[in-house]
């Protein structure tokens, strides 16, 4: 595949996972959502639903890589990518890890808790040893609009939030 | 509360988290388990189910601390302490910090994987601030036998598990 073709694909994906990321504005969560997809299609989707559920473990990534593996029965998930609009938090990044994941196409960086190139690089040194891609900065200003549109609106509107 | 009265009782709780444990190894899953405990009550528990679901992200620590929340209707898990057979990983320590977590007790180390005091110390220089005590090795020779029995059967009765 060209490098055009492979960016068009990635950001064919990333749209919806920015679909997703939208869903969780609507409800009122950081708006961060993730796809994963194998053999050209998606077999898990995720949206922030920390607030919704309530769940501290709701995160996009995490809802997605367990619906990804409910659908192709199998926790290992070499053959997949996630895309997710936000870099990966401690969290986050663990999971890739633990599912095998082939590879990772994140939007924007997380300068305040991404893991995997911002506050750490918790995802070299692989403990599990698999080969895990991973690329950046996919539609990047989609993606970071979208977190401070969020984040203007709910400083104008309520209590600060910690 | 004298030293004793606090080893006793977190000794208690230790014993709900390794009926937990069990659980997952009558499933044939490495036995861990977990129990969040908030108002001197278990609001969450939580046995590993990544075989069972299948998802690499049902680590016990996870589906406790998502019971919890769910229990007592809020993410933030401030007043509230997890105890859990295992040193939790890098996915599981960065749960425990997004959930501000009070208390975190463990029992038995791992080597391979611990993100608390084995392979890094994630838990140190806690991006949100808030106090997190840690304490490891309530039990750690009964949580540890339980894993060795499992994977010692696994050996002898199955193909290598990579």
């Amino acid at each position: 595949m060209t490098p055009e073709k492979q960016l068009q694909e990635h950001q064919h994906w990333m749209r919806l996972a920015l679909v997703e990321a939208r869903q969780a504005a609507a409800r009122g969560e950081v708006p961060v959502g993730a796809v994963v997809v194998a053999g050209g299609r998606v077999v898990g989707r995720g949206s922030n639903r920390v607030e919704d559920l309530p769940d501290p473990t709701a995160h996009a990534e995490i809802l997605a890589l367990g619906a990804a593996a409910g659908t192709l029965g199998d926790w290992r998930l070499n053959e997949a990518t996630l895309y997710v609009t936000l870099e990966p938090c401690t969290m986050c990044s663990g999971a890739l890890l633990l599912a095998r994941l082939g590879a990772l196409v994140y939007g924007a960086p997380d300068p305040r808790a991404g893991a995997v190139s911002s506050q750490a690089r918790l995802l070299d040194g692989n403990p599990y040893g698999h080969a895990l891609e991973v690329t950046g900065g996919i539609l990047a200003g989609e993606c970071a609009a979208l977190l401070q549109d969020f984040f203007v609106g709910k400083r104008n509107s309520g209590p600060a939030e910690g």
